[in-house]
């Protein structure tokens, strides 16, 4: 018997923090929201081409989980071959102060970061 | 021959919020600095009595992280036997809106989360 994990099941403690980084997981996935911050929709092989040089499999596990929580919204749009696109949703895009203030840090505590995007 | 993986040997892109997560690598790392913001020092016992629960080998390898970033303190309160605390550095306690930005989404965007500390 497989148990489905929800948010909910694996939740350790009600910590707002602690809840939101079990939704986002790892940085994958706040790479991929900050790509998907600075472009209205982006296909699979556009994410796969970020600079950071993400997995194929991590992309598509990490793809999934967002998709799962509510973050990023999948359209297809070919069906032959099927070929979808990725966006996000209102509240993926409300993760944009989480996305600022990691920049932030980096750009005043790391030497030579740049801020991507506007 | 053992290659050391410094922050900047590692580095993929220049982009700050991905250096940023380099440096924190992953959401333990957060909620450890999360747990030294609303206490001025902890000992190791402390941080590993924390709600979600964290591993003692994970915990081990987050500090060690931490301190080599320069975000944790460790500093010897007793030699025999040998105990340490930790706290946050400056650059640490910088950490702080980045801690907020990730509560304030979880409070507004999951049911049923609060908010830690003061």
């Amino acid at each position: 018997v497989e148990v489905t994990m929800t948010a909910d099941r694996r939740r350790r403690s009600d910590c707002a923090a602690a809840c939101t980084l079990d939704v986002l997981g790892d940085k994958w996935s706040l790479l991929i929201v900050r790509d998907l911050m600075f472009a209205e929709r982006l296909r699979y092989a556009d994410l796969l081409s970020a600079a950071e040089g993400i997995s194929t499999n991590t992309l598509a596990d990490r793809l999934r989980r967002l998709e799962e929580a509510g973050v990023v919204q999948r359209c297809r749009y070919n069906e032959h071959p099927p070929r979808d696109e990725y966006r996000l949703t209102d509240r993926g895009r409300a993760l944009g102060p989480v996305v600022d203030a990691i920049a932030e840090w980096g750009l005043e505590h790391l030497p030579d970061t740049v801020r991507l995007g506007g």
